[in-house]
């Protein structure tokens, strides 16, 4: 069981609530234009588009010291679909994790579309949610709420493997937007 | 129906080999030290470790012109499992298309690991063999040659998307060295 705060307004934000509620998990959903709304959550998710984050951190950055931040973005080019938007040898995670010092940060659900996690199976398959992080226990804690509601979650190394994540990311929403396949799909992952 | 050679002298090779033969092509399997010995296929399959690509390139580059030639190396760092050693803006792929400018070089089968290119399926999904590059008719014959064995074979995009394949590649083995994952299994794509 974990307290989770869920900054958003999109159907990510609602797919991780409801997957966190499910769970048996306490949800706070806040809206991402509450700016004077603060979090009380254990653990944030910033479910928010990537161009937004920065806004986000610069309002809430003392809020969230101490806590697991969990990012979810794709930082892609979407006007071309052609690339990503952080630098090369970097993620969008790595940027986070330097402007919340004192933030446990996490990446997660961003190879997993918003469908596959409110359904808990793609393609006959258990959806399962990457997490990458330098911290341990904060991993732990995610996968816990991850696997509560019968999900699998699985470790994916440190903060460095963020920049794969992307790269996962990104090519499979290049693939959905190129009906090479569907919104409900995706990646799985065969144990 | 295509003609396919494969350099190789790895389990890789074997599963390519494999596949096209169940698919009713005809197949060279080329053993990577016999140097001596002309490919005569339309497609060639460098089925070799990234270290050893260049020697292939600098022995049969000119026999190599006008075919489609498939990379489907992981440019891992074997020892730390922890980076690509390829440049962060680029990949092997682009690396050996630079080489090759008469060639026509597609990315493929780096995301899928031996056992279930043979099984044809990964957690009981049709094995997906994601390619990329910028000729569209040397992804099409090749398509046609995983499609023909009963795979499915997907459009991941132009060449540059190899870079986002190779990261996939990397995560993968990655999480199978770490036993998140088997051998056998990895990342499924569902339709």
């Amino acid at each position: 069981m974990a307290h989770i705060s869920i900054i958003s307004s999109g159907n990510m934000g609602q797919a991780i609530a409801g997957l966190a509620a499910k769970g048996g998990n306490t949800v706070e959903l806040v809206n991402s234009s509450q700016a004077d709304k603060a979090v009380t959550g254990d653990i944030v998710v910033l479910a928010v588009p990537y161009p937004s984050v920065a806004a986000v951190v610069a309002q809430r950055g003392a809020q969230l010291a101490g806590k697991v931040v969990v990012d979810i973005t794709n930082p892609l080019n979407f006007e071309t679909f052609d690339s990503l938007t952080v630098a090369s040898d970097g993620s969008a995670t790595t940027e986070i994790a330097a402007a919340l010092p004192e933030s446990r940060v996490v990446k997660a659900f961003n190879t997993n579309f918003a469908g596959t996690l409110a359904a808990g199976t793609v393609g006959g398959l258990p959806t399962t949610v990457l997490i990458a992080g330098d911290d341990a226990d904060a991993k732990a804690l995610l996968a816990g709420v991850v696997s509560s509601a019968g999900l699998r979650a699985v470790d994916a190394g440190g903060l460095k493997r963020a920049r794969e994540l992307e790269a996962i990311g990104f090519l499979q929403i290049s693939l959905a937007a190129g009906e090479k396949i569907s919104w409900t799909g995706g990646l799985a992952v065969a144990q």
